[in-house]
């Protein structure tokens, strides 16, 4: 039968100790690390079961990698360089040995490709399965980013595909079979990958004002980024201009599309302003460094959030998900 | 009606930005933070509806208070002096914005009590209430304690009266009404107080080889700080050197005290190990600055746990709360 003390034998020999980095290893009180900035970037971040995810669509390994993306996102949107991760897990009755080792494995497969170590966690019981996911980084250059400091002119850009996160759980949840370009937006769903590179890129950039990562929907997100109605900013997006899907082989209808990519979220693309008197000489420097980047509208004084689809600008309610009780 | 907004909003009113600590405030993707040592102490710790509490027995400002003060437990029993947390809440459908005032209540008396600050958090969905604390401090002069690093001869101590939490849950219980005494035993349950001061005091002395804070029970914690079976080394307790309640009115039976202050668990005090030859300084010390400190028993190289009672020693099997599913 499975028990905490399993999970503690699994982290000390799948998450060896770095001697190098940790004072102390796994299995302690608390962890002791060091972080070489004086800044230390925090963020943590919740999977629950129902909610967030389904396990017929994710197996435990994806489920944790997958997590563990989503929490690092919110580093990335800060400029920040990751560094360790915690995991809290609340594990329902009869959770087997062999699903704890996939997790396991997922979370190691994340250490890997993120080069990022494991420095905590805490297990218990509950009825439903959740990961609570803590993130720390660090900032170089004692530079980062946050939201709401945009200015009207500003340009506004995201990193990448906006709407296949969403387009992706949909097509799990309506077939069971699948075409190669729909396996590739389900692959958007299933594996998003936090944006490390691009994130510290652009953390390090003055010109750029403001950033935040796409995860409950463009709209919503984007008003966030702004800051409140009351600050008077707004933006107008260009619909032609967001790069979106593809390799849908059978037709998605207009009105579908456009909800998934105004409000679908699952994205974890970054979103950010740049100063438009900046913009040529920040996309000079993208196509140098290989960084693509799309240019999507801009910050304006409306207070309110527009979209100019076909030449016709309509209104764009800030809507995605929240969660209300 | 209860959305996550309301408590963003919530929080940024509660916890105000200190802008000499933080760069930036609570609401952007991440926490941005310094921590002056060099070393940061991290530790999450978890309180789930069922499992850890019954809202029956706490009212939501205790069940927050508690919640912080089991967390930072870890970080006293590293020596570690708390700096910041983070709150993950899981919430189940019909919280109401009176239950999550009382609750973030309980998180600013939190806030107040340790001089700690909140940094971050999240809040999801879910079937049933929990709550994931984080908790980061630093260490001074670059200690702190670790288990597993005592000696055979070590002298075993503890800061205060085992058994307490558990009585008082059992009180709880099985009654409504209670006298005064049981009414302290019952605090002890419902707002313990994390041994910050004690703690950090203990976490400086060179001759304390060993250190862990009792969550699960005396006997379970006793051999986690030992280290396992194979490491030779083994502890005698003392019986009567534990410092045990002295205000049950109703009496209890010996069976049932035993079990309580033996494998009870809910105590949060410190359990650790003073070399020998520094015993009598130490205890010296102790009575100088005040703090209580109570000695009951020593390191062995039996490999096992064993109690002295009445001055005949019984076998102690190693015994708490785990979490099994």
């Amino acid at each position: 039968m499975l028990d905490e003390s399993y999970i503690e034998e699994l982290v000390k020999k799948k998450f060896p100790l770095k001697s190098t980095i940790f004072p102390t290893g796994i299995g302690d009180d608390a962890a002791v690390f060091k972080i070489k900035s004086d800044k230390i970037v925090f963020s943590c971040d919740s999977q629950v079961e129902g909610i967030h995810f389904d396990l017929k669509y994710l197996t435990p390994e994806q489920l944790a990698f997958r997590a563990l993306s989503v929490a690092l996102s919110d580093l990335c949107a800060m400029g920040a360089k990751p560094k360790f991760f915690s995991n809290s897990l609340f594990l329902p009755k009869r959770t087997s040995k062999a699903f704890i080792n996939k997790l396991f494995n997922g979370f190691k497969n994340g250490c890997n490709y993120y080069s990022v170590d494991l420095v905590g966690g805490n297990v218990s019981m509950s009825e439903s399965l959740m990961l609570d996911i803590g993130v720390f980084g660090e900032v170089l250059n004692d530079r980062f980013k946050e939201r709401k400091a945009s200015r009207v002119g500003d340009l506004i850009y995201v990193t990448g595909k906006i709407g296949d996160g969403s387009l992706g759980l949909d097509l799990l949840r309506k077939k069971k079979r699948f075409t190669f370009k729909e396996k590739l937006i389900i692959s958007k769903y299933k594996s998003p990958r936090a944006r490390v590179k691009l994130g510290l890129f652009l953390g390090q950039l003055k010109f750029l004002t403001s950033m935040i990562d796409i995860t409950d929907g463009l709209s919503l997100d984007l008003r966030r980024l702004l800051g409140p109605i009351s600050s008077g900013r707004g933006a107008t997006l260009i619909w032609e201009d967001i790069p979106k899907t593809d390799c849908i082989s059978s037709p998605v209808s207009t009105s579908k599309l456009m909800k998934s990519v105004l409000s679908g979220g699952d994205d974890y693309e970054l979103l950010f302003t740049i100063k438009k008197t900046r913009a040529k000489h920040f996309e000079d420097l993208c196509k140098k460094n290989n960084f693509k980047v799309f240019r999507i509208g801009f910050v304006d004084s409306t207070a309110n959030l527009s979209l100019i689809r076909g030449g016709r600008a309509i209104s764009l309610k800030s809507q995605g998900f929240v969660h209300r009780f």
